[in-house]
């Protein structure tokens, strides 16, 4: 499945994809897709509504983050080999592990507003995904079991804040709407292997990231076994997986950073796609 | 007030000191402390509970987190000058910012479980406040209007996670009840000026850490304007603002580490005290 949330942000309805691509309501059935609807035996029950006698959801609506309820916002940093060549940093031995603030989880079509005089924002197109049952102390070969679903997002990150202000990289990434993910979240049953990714972002029109998931250094399995070693990871948690060459930082002889009109578009195969424009 | 969560974990109830200083139970007329209930206005309907007539709590009841429904679990690290000289390291121009695991979050006696094969688990006593309004972008002088009370806290540290295994701090941070809080929730009409508090941490009876919030480089108006300049911070957010020198990790010549079987006891004045045994 496709899940989905639609509707003004904070007062989002669940929806799904049906065969055909047609968002559907869901709000009749499931409240919203708060943690607890993320078990497996959840969305075993999800699975069985028949999509195709549920309402449509009309066109042009706003999409939400497409799980409600998040608890945690993790972040992995220099997962791509070439990226943490850009950055000028070393390949790292485990995965570097961050937070975003809650409050920047935004809607994939959102715009992203930079923080009064910004000079530095950039884009980080990312494989997310969400935790479906509790994970501590998980092995590699049982992590996956414990992923609801996988889906796009974008990283933005204000790179004086997160550089020059001193500590740790979260200050960059934690402004409201720095965190867009989605349009959907595509459910573990769909997408055994989440190691086969494409991800594309381009800045006004022009390709700056080009991958594909299956360079992380880290896969998924690993991080979530990497993860629940020092933290109990919970139902609902969003976990993006870091990113790979070709952010704005890295542009040689000088970087380039977001400016207010700028539209960032990402894709992602199946997870879909991200428009944001930057205000 | 003196708001407390009494019970066992994950079914704690609402209570409060009463003038004598016995717990009253509070969950006739108060489902739970969640962030709702940390609005002045909230805080003001508390105010007018006769404590009196109230039940009260049993003696020997555990307590828990005086707060329930956190959503983030925001620290403060180096916040006093002969801690940093002592961890080796500069003396910060602005608050360094890390996150802790909601999973962290413990009573104030709960037992401290060290991970496995853990040799360098250490202690942190800390002043931590709670947020009772949201807070985007506010000053120094309006920002303890935006605290809805104190606690104490032990920023429970393991350091070879912390500091060899790459990146942030929160790796060594995170780990399932080492963030144990309380007693109580000092409500900040009980306390206008939060930099006036004792902290006395010992291990085995040995003190360890004495100080007093008076000696933090950035006082708690200062780090909440400052966390607000790039996150929203959440009414029921919870942030501990740094320990005071005398960690385990800067005793000289060799660093002394919790091993299973210490008792640590922290005590802050008003805001009374912790214990933990380490298992």
């Amino acid at each position: 499945m496709k899940l989905l949330r639609y509707g003004p942000a904070g007062a989002e309805r669940p929806g799904a994809l049906d065969a055909s691509g047609q968002a559907r309501d869901l709000s009749l059935l499931v409240p919203d897709f708060t943690p607890e609807w993320l078990s497996p035996a959840k969305l075993d029950a999800l699975a069985a509504i028949d999509l195709n006698k549920m309402p449509s959801v009309p066109a042009g609506a706003r999409l939400g983050v497409p799980v409600a309820g998040v608890r945690q916002f993790v972040a992995i940093g220099l997962n791509y080999r070439k990226h943490a060549q850009e950055a000028g940093l070393e390949i790292p031995k485990e995965p570097v592990v961050f937070t975003k603030a809650l409050t920047s989880l935004a809607g994939p079509d959102d715009d992203v507003l930079l923080p009064p005089g910004s000079e530095a924002g950039d884009w980080e197109i990312e494989l997310g995904f969400v935790i479906g049952t509790l994970a501590s102390n998980v092995s590699e070969k049982d992590a996956l079991s414990h992923v609801a679903g996988y889906c796009l997002a974008n990283d933005v990150s204000e790179r004086d804040w997160q550089i020059k202000r001193g500590g740790q990289w979260g200050k960059g990434k934690s402004f409201d709407g720095f965190g867009p993910v989605g349009p959907w979240l595509v459910t573990s049953d769909e997408l055994p292997d989440p190691q086969t990714i494409p991800l594309e972002l381009k800045v006004n029109g022009e390709v700056r990231q080009r991958s594909n998931t299956a360079d992380m250094i880290f896969p998924v399995a690993q991080v979530v076994s990497y993860l629940s070693q020092f933290m109990t990871l919970l139902p609902g948690d969003v976990v993006i997986t870091g990113t790979p060459e070709g952010v704005g930082l890295g542009i040689k002889p000088t970087p380039v950073f977001l400016r207010r009109g700028d539209v960032m578009t990402l894709s992602a195969g199946p997870l879909g796609t991200q428009r944001q424009k930057v205000v």
